[in-house]
């Protein structure tokens, strides 16, 4: 399985994912200015990854700068916080990394600049750490979903090029083919933008898993013919009632499969849930641009001016899901009373 | 309403459809031999207007022969019919337009050269116009299903640039729009050779009928919003007991569609119906190359050695479909014995 971002012989180092899938490139991140670009340049994306690259990040950043007391460390550390965070203004996981580490420094007594910028870098591989082993769990808890000789059908790209682990819908399916089980992956190429073609099809054929790219319209004939046995999807948001939100057209694939009897589960991390969203309708869907659509690859595939609708999400609501793998196991219906239940755990 | 094709001052003119929707071409055809690329390169396509441009290319053959008596005539006739079939060897309509003309030609008791090529222009001419006559009457027939105000979803082309006339499931639309009610089409992409994209979404543009632009995916979303008030498609092939082979993409629409209670039409020919196909899983459906999925417009969109599953139709069984719309006017269930009825009238 290939590892989006590694930090190797004191050095960050990721994958370039805008070159995917036509060149496997990877870079050095040397200084601040390397990691900014490369996260504003979407090198790197998915949102855990991007928490994890900014924590990396901004250990780099410390590294190359000269203080000595702790006040001179936190009034530089600051500064590169908010530098960091204006490059995806709207990733919530990138403020957050940035914001528990400095909270878990300043909750620390150390005094000097060296010991903090040690113990920042701890953290930061403990963040790292941390998600790699969020997405094990999932994986582990997501196995009984999975048969041996299973066909699975999944979405968008949910893995090793999203998280800083093995992924959590596709973390599911690596668990599953590390199990030995002889597993055979439907990936929809997932339009407008593309990332089960150009992403999720690339990570599970470096894997060696095999795997079928077909159009989005496609899944609807596989079930029909009986070549899936079990859908995985992961989730960008999970209200209190069950109701997900992830890329556009996994409400497709949810009411194809319960038209056609196949199981539907969502894996996702209990950080994906928002308890303060009480029902799916209440959770806002980002409309995207028309260019999104009528062009790909930079080139036009339909006339300049037709109008598109382009929603980056769907809402997909609790009574098609069949469970969702968390790294507490797995919640099953009802969905607002066990999703509270795990909650506590 | 464009025209694909025309004959106008004693020319076959097209629109090179190879150029949409970046550019608006059209293109004389003045001899067969044009006729012959014009098709063999899709600058033409959709079996209803290949049929009626082989027809109109086999008089402009005969024009340039210089033949005299009807032994004459009938031999190098044969010899373009021969030449024209090559272009698509597949396409139905290619062979039985030729083979009309010529069938007809024979039934007449035309001693010369002149009078026989005289008769050829008039019977491609009447072939167009029947086409088109098909076309009206479909849409006319399909009236009843489209209310003031609705909002219509369709996949594929099934228009203008498909047919001799105003198309089929489009002709349907533009014949609403003639009739002045405010409608609005929700254009399937139709991946993966992007036919709603490419072609659709520019016919409706040209023709000021408003129009969105969606990926397939976006239909369950569209639906789920209450945004569609009734779908139409065409139709390939449609078997004696109501299911209908269409581009694929079609069955999962009629799943979407069954499940949010929208009602889902096909229209089409009666030329489409094939009695001598008991049920729906009898249609052989073609497989195509993995690069059709692989690339867009020349360009890598996935890795270059991943395998796809690239069915080009897929079979929507008849208790998914609320109505066919033909030119004989609208067949509901039960399909079997309906058909039948209507085959006779």
């Amino acid at each position: 399985m290939v590892e989006a971002i590694s930090w190797t012989k004191d050095t960050l180092n990721i994958i370039d994912q805008t070159k995917l899938p036509a060149d496997y490139v990877r870079i050095d991140l040397q200084t601040v200015d390397d990691v900014y670009d490369a996260i504003k340049q979407l090198k790197v994306r998915g949102a855990p990854a991007i928490g994890i690259t900014a924590a990396y990040g901004l250990y780099v950043a410390m590294r190359n700068e000269a203080v000595e007391t702790r006040d001179m460390f936190f009034a530089a550390m600051q500064k590169h916080i908010d530098y960091l965070s204006e490059a995806r203004p709207t990733a919530v996981n990138l403020v957050w990394a940035l914001h528990l580490l400095r909270d878990q420094l300043n909750a620390t007594d150390l005094t000097s600049a060296e010991e903090l910028e040690t113990k920042l870098l701890e953290l930061a591989i403990e963040l790292h750490e941390d998600d790699a082993e969020r997405c094990r769990a999932i994986g582990r808890f997501g196995r009984e979903v999975i048969n041996k000789h299973a066909s699975v059908l999944t979405h968008c790209n949910t893995g090793a090029l999203a998280t800083g682990g093995i992924g959590t819908a596709l973390g599911v399916i690596y668990q599953a083919h590390e199990d030995d089980k002889e597993i055979q992956v439907f990936a929809n190429e997932t339009r407008p933008v593309l990332q089960g073609a150009r992403l999720t099809a690339w990570e599970l054929t470096q894997a060696k898993i095999p795997v079928n790219l077909v159009c989005d319209s496609m899944s609807a004939s596989l079930m029909q013919h009986g070549k899936v046995d079990v859908i995985i999807v992961g989730a960008d948001r999970i209200a209190a009632d069950g109701s997900v939100a992830n890329k556009i057209g996994t409400y497709s694939v949810a009411v194809l499969a319960k038209f056609h009897s196949v199981p539907f589960y969502v894996a996702a991390p209990f950080s994906t849930f928002d308890m303060s969203i009480h029902e799916g309708k209440n959770i806002p869907i980002e409309e995207r641009g028309n260019d999104e659509i009528r062009k790909i690859a930079g080139r036009s595939i339909a006339p300049g001016d037709v109008d598109c609708w382009n929603p980056a999400f769907d809402i997909t609501p609790p009574d098609l899901i069949t469970g969702i793998i968390t790294e507490k196991g797995i919640v099953y219906p009802p969905y607002r009373e066990n999703i509270e239940q795990f909650a506590k755990k």
